[in-house]
């Protein structure tokens, strides 16, 4: 923890996903910590605030999830290219040290069961709404936003400033096969 | 139509949409069409192909959606930012004329129930896999990409080419209030 993460208020949560990022999920359950890539995560209500994440069958996240009733959503920077794209290609249980290969770093939040990822931009911490039909037919999960936080440096007062803060923040957005784009320039639609 | 427009195969329509872009959705049922904006749209699957979409109760959009069983997702670029946002916050209901005010022109795909719009730089041709509970529960909506077209002047050979295509044709993503971002710098993650 450091001193530029502040809490986001739940209704602005939505905020923080509204710009399509890819993210990071983490988990933890009996003991076990894991985070993986994610470019399926979505939106999907303002107040409460939820959102969709697509965990393949294949994930140890997937198991953790289920098992723990909980996850965390988080947005890698520009910084986090490599790490984003290892924990999105390797697999805990294939490689048990995947973690420190990628150079995640985990830090713990209060009343939070997951482990939230070092230096990204923004935290979601959510809570599974079991739908076992979408989970089993579709990979789809639901969370509820128990709450959020952001670091301050690039998201403040409500608002993303991508277009101040340093470059090294900005989301990644990923296409495929490690091809990714940074977020970019500000736009305004006039009223 | 134009000669620009080139069929997407199926197995490369989920890049289309991977990098979390603000789209539009279009529909048609009973004589009327409609277009509105979404930043809550999502891959869902490879293959088949397909998307989560979240449809308001209040929006015109869905009950089209629900008669007709297809819609297309649309993106839009940053020429059509003013378009975008105009449909997004106008109502069809209440404003029968909403689409030659906000300067959608339409165009029709063989085959495709639902309009395509103009200038934009991809389209997917969607059918609605019914899910009531999650369409009553949650707003969300599940289509298969029955058919996908881009226009090679930015998306070609399965490749986005945001970073050497004309700036105009970036797309868009909605944070809140009419405030986007455009998708911007590309990079790459060494294996």
């Amino acid at each position: 923890m450091n001193e530029h993460i502040l809490p986001v208020p739940l209704e602005k949560a939505y905020r923080l996903l509204n710009h399509g990022p890819t993210v990071l999920v983490s988990s933890s359950h009996a003991g076990v910590d894991n985070v993986m890539a994610a470019a399926w995560a979505c939106a999907l209500d303002f107040a409460p605030p939820r959102l969709t994440v697509v965990l393949d069958n294949s994930t140890r996240t997937r198991a953790l999830v289920e098992g723990s009733g909980s996850f965390v959503i988080q947005l890698p920077t520009v910084r986090q290219l490599r790490l984003t794209h290892e924990v999105g290609s390797r697999s805990l249980d294939a490689e048990p040290d995947k973690l420190a290969r990628a150079g995640v770093v985990l830090m713990r939040m209060e009343g939070v069961a997951a482990p939230l990822v070092q230096d990204c931009s923004a935290w979601l911490a959510c809570r599974l709404l079991p739908e076992p039909h979408n989970q089993q037919a579709y990979d789809l999960f639901i969370g509820e936003v128990t709450a959020a936080w952001a670091d301050a440096r690039v998201f403040r007062d409500g608002h993303w400033h991508f277009e101040t803060a340093d470059p090294s923040w900005r989301s990644i957005h990923h296409i495929a096969g490690g091809n990714f784009y940074a977020i970019g320039e500000a736009l305004r639609a006039a009223d």
